[in-house]
């Protein structure tokens, strides 16, 4: 049977060459990169040299980017340490957010004296600016937390405006950019975040590794305690395999970057004819129908099927072999609506299903063909 | 020039078998374990199956197994929910435990209401069970933390004795057994504690994963907030290649646990007699001199050197090859005195280099040769 995956947004598959990086690292760097002896220095070097080049597809420093076990932990320990050690006392956010911001922001609620404020949205799921001016107003220590793209429906926020109002406001701006690294060049010379989260995953490199961007003098603290690994800001024995192969995937991403954005975005833009021409009635969730105001990676599809019919939607498509997702991975065994979608969309909309399709350069014109021919026949 | 690798409680070098099956994952189950349709499944179905096999080697179900991205990570889990969600106001603990342990509840005394007690170490850093027994007496909900075998000295801690004295006190135990999961047999239904951190790259298996046993209904909760992966215990997309890779290591470990236990032993048998007939002053500290009070995986020798010329030893080694450690490789970097031995040396004592040499299959006897010729000839 033919197997399409169309659910790049939740991970990708790995780039031969990151795999091949990997098992060198496997079978000639086992040192401890905390020993003194060669064994550990080879390691730390290695570590170093990759830390520098991650550094260099961001325009910044080495020494502000911390390596973590992938993009919720870098979210944790920012979110933490900024209410802990930084004395954040009001957070910005959004509810269309990941849940590594939104529970992480929940739990530091319970725990300390923090006021959390949701910006206004758009029908279409765009940041209300002025709304997020008059809360940067507040008088108290103020992080603001707002995704670069959104991983359900693909909208881009103007970070380097965020970035601009939160300076202008003296409040700190993290944002979680693991929809963004490896797919659009960041220069954060030009965009004043002060924190950001990536992770490897979601651009062709290894699952459990991801890293923070942390800018220098933040004075943020660890929230995983023991030796003093990534400059005492995350303790723990560093994968090595998995930070190089991570390097090898946004080396090779950043490489072939024009390219490779041309030809998803070439997917993805057959896609959105495909459905208008067969599935006339469909709908595009937030920007995602936009080829400019939306990643090229991601379209959110609203499509016009009965309650009923449609529990058996994304049963019918497993079947057929189609791998995509009503939203974001982590909650995708759960039947409750997507957090993002309840946010945005009218109860009438609500009720149809809405599917995320996301592509990657190992995707088809032909994988689509086939994909909207089985969505076709399902809404027939 | 030869090369030596005894730092093997640093870190280990990865199985062949291991790197094999974390190449084949990443080949073939790329999906996330979180997603619903296929690819997702199956990654999810690998993780489940490998964490059922994790439980069997310790007798324990696979619910009470959560994959972390270390032993230092997993500590922190238990110690920082204990404190958080439990309401432990008391830990008792001892001053030669890992920093993961020991840094982790520093900084929880700093945000929590919570006493934490040392218990007294004898000379040979056995812990003083009537001491334990006192401080148990204290009303107060109470966690004991301390570790199975001590990475340093190699010590061997009764914790069936210690989880029976803590259940008759109504104490929780957690032991951070990062040096003895993979090298001996753990039978957790007859061992009683309640909590337990491993880390694979300490039993020939990558870097960046381990677990935590988590007794059923202990009603721990997250310290790194997002998905609900890990039965909601541990957010962030499973490392699927390095569970299994860290499944492989356990078990190529406990299938050849006596043949290699065996060939282990016989070498630090053999170091230790060699170290006895070539530089007579040597002493070993804590119980390491010991077979059967100490891991059988390592020695930590006290050489009679005076301490200018001392300064210059673990260069000279590392010069000819041979790697081995001060203490912690977590702690190498500095020039500090290792925080175990400055608790159970003498002044005189600490003012002598004191090495650990860590030994694993890949080991031999010549190596053993080259080592204590090196030393001894260094020593004259």
């Amino acid at each position: 049977m033919q197997q399409v995956y169309f659910d790049n947004a939740a991970t990708t598959q790995l780039r031969s060459e990151v795999i091949t990086a990997m098992v060198e690292v496997m079978n000639n760097n086992y040192g401890n990169a905390s020993s003194s002896h060669s064994f550990g220095r080879s390691s730390k070097s290695l570590i170093e040299k990759t830390r520098k080049a991650v550094a260099s597809y961001l325009n910044v420093s080495a020494g502000e980017i911390i390596f973590t076990s992938g993009g919720t932990e870098a979210d944790n320990l920012i979110l933490q340490s900024a209410v802990r050690d930084l004395k954040v006392t009001h957070i910005i956010t959004s509810k269309i957010e990941h849940h590594a911001v939104l529970h992480t922001i929940e739990q530091l609620v319970k725990d300390y004296k923090l006021v959390v404020s949701y910006v206004d949205l758009k029908p279409n799921g765009k940041i209300d600016y002025l709304h997020l001016e008059t809360l940067l107003k507040r008088e108290a220590k103020t992080l603001v937390s707002l995704m670069h793209i959104n991983n359900e429906i693909g909208n881009i926020l103007n970070i380097k405006k965020v970035a601009d109002l939160c300076k202008a406001n003296d409040a700190l701006f993290h944002t979680d950019a693991v929809q963004s690294v490896g797919h659009y060049n960041l220069d954060l010379q030009d965009v004043k975040v002060d924190f950001l989260a990536a992770a490897a995953h979601k651009f062709h490199g290894p699952k459990g590794v991801g890293f923070a961007f942390i800018r220098r003098n933040s004075a943020l603290k660890p929230s995983i305690l023991g030796g003093e690994q990534e400059r005492g800001l995350r303790a723990g024995t560093e994968s090595v395999h998995n930070i190089v192969g991570m390097e090898m995937a946004l080396k090779c991403a950043y490489q072939n970057l024009e390219k490779e954005t041309e030809y998803i975005k070439n997917l993805k833009q057959y896609f959105i004819s495909s459905i208008e021409k067969n599935i006339p009635n469909a709908t595009f969730n937030g920007k995602s129908g936009n080829l400019e105001k939306s990643t090229y990676t991601l379209v959110n599809v609203c499509l016009p099927i009965p309650p009923k019919k449609a529990a058996m939607l994304l049963f019918q498509l497993d079947l057929k072999g189609i791998a995509c997702s009503k939203g974001s991975a982590c909650q995708s065994g759960s039947n409750q609506n997507s957090h993002v979608l309840t946010e945005i969309l009218s109860e009438n909309d609500l009720q149809k299903p809405s599917i995320r399709f996301s592509f990657s350069i190992y995707n088809t014109k032909e994988e689509i063909d086939y994909v909207v021919g089985v969505l076709k026949a399902f809404v027939e």
